[in-house]
Order: C-alpha cells, then structure tokens, then sequence
C-alpha cells in the first residue's frame, strides 16, 4: 500500500479489513517523511516503509494513492515486480491500455489488464453510480451537473485548515488560507483542480471523459461546474440528464431502488434525501430528489451524495481487488 | 418600512442611506414583539412602531419584507391608505396584474404598476443579472443551474444557528437544528423552501416562473436544484445556459462586462471568480468562469455570485423606489 499514511490509505486499512480481504501479508509504504511511523492493520501494528526500487518484490497488489508524481514514478516499478497496481491516481486513467473501472459497472473490463487498473474520479464515480443504472433504463445522452465537494478530498491538511478558520471565526483571529487559495470556512469556491485553456477546469472534465470510458460511450456528454463547499466528508452532485428514451419518475425510482451500490432516500416531505452528513462513512452512495426535469427533453433531474474517499476512493480500489 | 427590524429591514435601512434616497420621514414597522424597539436610520433613533390598520396613512412608499403571511394580510392595506408598495415577499409575484421587476432588466414595468410592484426571489435576481444580458445578445432558450444559498436567505435564527453548530463541533456539544430539518454546519441541503408535487420545489422553480415575465419571455425554462450551503451571506448559481444563436466566450465576456449591476471577475488561472465571501456587502453582482458548455448547443456555462440581501432583496427594492 502506497500512501498508508494518506486520507485514503487510512480508508484502504479500514475497507480492506471490513470486508475481510485475503491479506497473507501487508506492505506499507510512504514517503521518507512517514517511514519509521505505524498504521494499524487487524489491530497490529505495521511499520511503515520508505518507499524504493525495492518495495514491490513478492507483492500480488499494490494500492497507490500517494498522489499523480508518486504513481508515475513507482507504476511502472510495482508491474515490473510482477504486482498488479490499483492506482487512485489520475494519470493512466485515460490511457486506452489501462481499465478504468467501478465494479458496478463495468467489472469485465478488469479481465483487460495489464498490471494496471485506474479507479476513477470520485465525484465522477458518486455520480455514475446514479447515472449508470438510469443509462441502462433510457439511454444517456448527456449531463449538465454542479458538484458539491468535501475538503476531505484535498487531504489531511485541508480538512484541519476547514477546522482552524472555523474556530478562527469564532475566536475573531485571522486563519489564512494554505491549502485553497481563498478561504473555504462560510465560503465556496467554484475552483477544483487546475483549469483548461476551455474555462473548465481538469476535474471538471473527468465525468465526460471517464464516464465515456468507464460506461463504453464515446458520445457522452457532461457540463459540470466542481465547487469545493465547507463540508469534511462525502460529495453531493446536482444532475439533469437527458435520455434517448422516454422517461418517468416511477421508473426511475424503481431502477435507482435496484441498484447495486446505491440507495433511493427520496422522501422529500418527510426531509428524506442525500445529504453529506448522512453518508459520510458509509458504502453506498445515495439519490434522490428524483424528478422529471423541466428543461431538458426525456430529462431527469436528481441529487447525489457520496463518501468520496470510500465508493470515490478506497471502496471501489478494494473491490478491484475483489475481482482480480 | 413594514420588517424593519429583520435581516432585510436593515439592508433596506442602509441602502437608503447610502443612495441618498429622498425620505422626509420614516416609519419603522414591526410585529407587537419588535415595537417599542429603535433603528437607526441617518443616524437619528426611530421608534418602532406595531404594524396595523392605521400604519399607512400619509405614506407614499411602503417597503414590505416581513414575509408571505403579514404581505397577505397588509399589502392591501397600504395600497387603500394610497401607498405604493414595493413587496419582498413571494406573494403578489406571479399576479398579472403586478410588474416584478429588476430595475436593469424590466424597469419599464414600474410604469403598470397599480400601487404594487414585486421583488423578485433573490436567486434569481443575481441568477437572471447575468442571465438576461446574454439572452440581449444570444436568445436565451433554457437554463440548468444549481444554487449554493447562504443562510441569511432564511433570517437572522438561520445565521444564529450556523454560528451555533460550528461553535458547537469545536466544542464537542450538541447543537441540534431547529430552523432547518437537519444541520447545516458542515453539511448541505438540497432543500430550500417547500416541495412540489413534481418535486421541485417552489423555490427551484422561481428561476422559469420569474424569470419569463421578468424577461417577457414565456417559452424560457429553467431547471434549478436549491441547495442550502454553510454560508452566511451571498447566493452563488452554477448556470449552464442555452441560446438561439451561435455563442462565443470573448463575445459573452464583452457582454458581461458590460452589463449594469455586475462585475465580471473571470480570471480563474489568477484564481480569480465570484465568491460568496468576496460578494457579501457589496451592491454588484459577479459572474465568471465562464466557458463553452460542453454539453448544450450554443451553450455557455458560467457561475454568479451576489449578496442575496442586496441585490435579492433591499438593493433592488429600493431601485424600484428610485424609478418610481
């Protein structure tokens, strides 16, 4: 495991003993700066490693999530060593020799790897989650979407700098921003990821290019605005989506009630839908507010949340490894 | 001025001031709770007065911004004193017989008026400021959007209680929600107002309903998903729009630019955007990130922030003064 000591290397521990993966041995690996410390692995404690040339001999998977610098340089030495790399990364994610995969969704495209397999986006895979199973009911054609996304997905030190200008507010003491260019305490920023010379940013662009990938549909189109909100765990996402076929709120529910790895919580009047706080830790994602959309032709609007480091991170890797 | 102590009388109070409206004498109104208190307007104290059948005599401007049910009950009042009432609440504004105005758009409305003019719902008033100068130069002919709505749109207990339930995590205390169904501190709501039976809700569905007779324009539609964000003031609105004619970023940012009451702030690689925390106080709204939307034809997507209070309610409401 590369990045043991990382937000989602702390899920990939927990997930990996939840449900009880065949583990002879764990590796865990981190930079020079965390080598010597310990993570718990089945309540006994792991010395973290630095990670080197070295670290990959007589391992069957390695998890990366260290971040795109790390997966780029160690990839390729985990498969030489004979290991089949889950990378958390975005880099190989595109490359056509690379499976990109929710287990959900498209599981068989694991059989085409090659030592490497891509998990996806997070809020792109929170997102297909819903989408997907109403694909397969209507026939997508395309999303316009607005995402609502945790600090949890930059990291330890964006949830602590959310923390301090909290208390900083409250203790009327200034708390400048670090991690975020601009504060994020009572405050959202339309900025995730770097931008395009489009206006979008790389994050934005993720649902049509990995949902293209990941639900073998190269005419899939999605407009998304990522927004980084006050929030420390788990994304939500507003959707229209449009579809080839005609569609009903009835049906739709029905199909999203099916789904594997999602929940219906669409009780409206009774304060019943996806809310962060509510799926924060937890395997599923859920939807909700599902309703005909009155802009869009066969339009579906809905509202998903989802922990983004378990189904948009370290849930999904695991799965992988399931099916491997 | 009827809700002269609430969260909008005092933005009216200071917009007055601060425009140098003509006003020879003031009438502060309220509940029975709130009379007897003072507010300051010009620097002198005025002696809140209890709202009733008398409070309009002699009156030629009526502000109300004290909700649905004392608009109901006392707009007709004021109207038969011979007052001109310029109404905040969502009550009168689908009337026909009522012109609901935003000065920049549709000030020419004023002019029908038969002593009532509405005030727009705040999201769509800073929505519509960006949306209605594009639709001059392209022909708007649909919009998705997804809002992120401060706390201040629900009053001074929704500020109170944010402030609370932040206070209370750095605590360790419960702070149980008690203006809104859940927390909203570290948590956000795809729940602002009452739900529909197709299951928008009313607030979501103000965008298309206002913003038609605002623009005079019956076939616009709009598909809005409200969301409650753990901010204290300022609305912000991801839009993706679709136009008649053929769009271009250069062309829509000249036409932005120019626009009266808004701001385009749009230099996202110098982390440059709109953001509630840069709008809050401020009369101008703001708009940018904008771009081709990858999703629609002739389509542009762009985010707009505006100070709710302001330009969503007293700025506006005392512009409609100002023309009448």
């Amino acid at each position: 495991m590369v990045g043991a000591t990382g937000a989602v290397g702390a899920e990939l521990l927990r997930v990996l003993e939840r449900r009880n993966f065949p583990v002879s041995k764990l590796r865990a690996l981190a930079s020079g700066r965390s080598a010597g410390k310990k993570v718990q692995f089945r309540n006994e404690p792991v010395a973290v490693e630095e990670l080197g040339e070295k670290s990959f001999d007589k391992i069957d998977i390695a998890f990366f999530s260290a971040g795109g610098e790390i997966s780029r340089k160690f990839v390729p030495t985990a498969r030489e060593a004979g290991a089949v790399v889950i990378d958390n990364s975005s880099v190989f994610r595109m490359d056509p020799e690379v499976p990109l995969v929710i287990p959900e969704i498209n599981g068989q495209d694991v059989k085409e790897h090659r030592g490497l397999i891509a998990n996806p986006n997070c809020t792109t895979a929170v997102a297909l989650m819903a989408i997907y199973p109403l694909h397969r009911a209507f026939g997508i054609r395309r999303v316009v979407a607005a995402s609502y996304q945790a600090v949890s997905g930059s990291g330890a030190r964006a949830i602590a700098e959310l923390k301090d200008q909290v208390e900083a507010a409250a203790q009327d003491r200034p708390s400048p921003p670090q991690v975020y260019p601009h504060p994020i305490a009572f405050n959202v920023l339309p900025h995730v990821d770097v931008f395009l010379e489009s206006g979008y940013t790389k994050e934005e662009m993720k649902m049509q290019n990995e949902g293209r990938k990941i639900m073998h549909l190269p005419g899939f189109c999605a407009s998304v605005t990522c927004v980084r909100v006050p929030v420390y765990r788990a994304h939500s996402v507003a959707v229209s989506a449009e579809f080839e076929k005609k569609v009903s709120v009835e049906q739709a529910r029905e199909v999203l009630a099916k789904a594997p790895g999602l929940e219906l919580v669409d009780e409206p009047v009774q304060n019943r839908y996806p809310m962060p706080l509510n799926v924060a830790g937890k395997d599923n994602c859920e939807v909700g507010r599902v309703r005909l959309d009155c802009a869009l032709d066969n339009g579906l609007a809905f509202w998903v949340s989802g922990d983004q480091l378990l189904k948009g991170a370290a849930l999904n890797a695991v799965q992988i490894a399931e099916l491997l």
